[in-house]
């Protein structure tokens, strides 16, 4: 099979970069991992030569390209269906992937006012009501899935659901934006996981800073 | 099998319902539709009543609800495979899930001036210079979907992608986004199927209306 070459950005701040990065680590997918750093909030201008929308991620798996964390999921899927990245049941795969639309299309308050940042000591942040509403969902999102599956993860194994919401892990961690109990606790087992900790060490270790208004 | 049944708001405003329901109309995949008029901008409270995010559309089918456009899609993608909601070569199903996820997260300069309206008569529109950049790259996805595969449709066939950017269609014509003229023939073929004709005469007979600047 061809290799699979997997575009990102800064592991500090690229919270899309995360998501397929860390499914693919998980799972046990090789790839390649070309790491091009920005400096700016608007990305960089070097993105252009592999990206069709000057963002990443992108992966790379002999002629095809897919970009958007979703669809690369996704194409993971097609390429790997026993590593169960969707659930195989159907009616979990929907749940699945109807979280991970909200997730994909949602959450704007969030996102804007908590960027993810892999070297902030953790302190609570003063956030706007619409903020606040996206932690309330996420978190009964959280729930909601956990008390189905028993967990650890959202759907009991790892999938494309908890790649999706790795970021908001990050967030809820740094900003100290909710002390539910079992958000709490899934957020200790996805931070405990030696990927993550692979992906937190090497964004602590980089040297680009973006001030955090500028994010 | 179990009925099929898709939540919907209005058809004059809905960009999100129409969606899933031209897919399912133009596919010829049975369903009873559910009409939940809003006459407010935040939705109506009733959405409550089946649907976890308070948001059309829902589709419902036996004990399963989905939510969100592009997680029915998948649904039905998975129940009716032979349909080809999504085109079934590898490459070109992550071609056009990568191009719904952008429609999914993005392009919210052009969405949030340029509101879907079956009623509206075209007339130019200034907008912004992101929501101009939005219809740069929109013209873009679709010239290169409609030159490699043929089309009519952006896969040849028609495919959730259609579905997912069927709403761009009626807003490129009524505020007169375009002069490409590989994007007015796509949206003219679009325009011109009995699928699209069935929804526009609903939505140009509904009597809810909203303000302009509320959507």
């Amino acid at each position: 099979m061809s290799e699979i070459v997997l575009y990102i950005g800064n592991k500090n701040y690229s919270s899309w970069s995360l998501r397929p990065w860390i499914a693919m680590r998980i799972l046990d997918i090789e790839f390649r991992e070309e790491l091009v750093p920005f400096d700016m909030a608007a990305g960089n201008p070097a993105f252009a030569d592999f990206s069709p929308t000057n963002k990443v991620p992108v992966l790379e798996h002999g002629t095809v390209r897919v970009w958007e964390s979703l669809a690369i999921m996704e194409y993971l899927n097609d390429l790997f269906y026993t590593k169960r990245i969707w659930p195989h049941e159907h009616d979990r795969r929907a749940h699945a992937r109807a979280i991970s639309c909200e997730m994909l299309s949602g959450f704007s308050a969030l996102r804007s006012a908590c960027p993810m940042n892999m070297r902030r000591e953790p302190a609570e942040l003063a956030v706007s009501q619409a903020a606040r509403d996206d932690v309330k969902r996420i978190v009964a999102i959280w729930k909601e899935c956990l008390e189905q599956s028993g967990g650890p993860f959202l759907f009991g194994h790892f999938s494309a659901a908890d790649a999706m919401f790795a970021p908001v892990v990050n967030r809820f961690d740094i900003y100290r934006l909710t002390a539910d109990p079992t958000a709490l606790s899934y957020m200790e087992h996805m931070k405990s996981l030696p990927a993550w900790q692979e992906w937190e060490s090497a964004g602590r270790a980089e040297s680009w800073v973006i001030e955090e208004d500028e994010v």
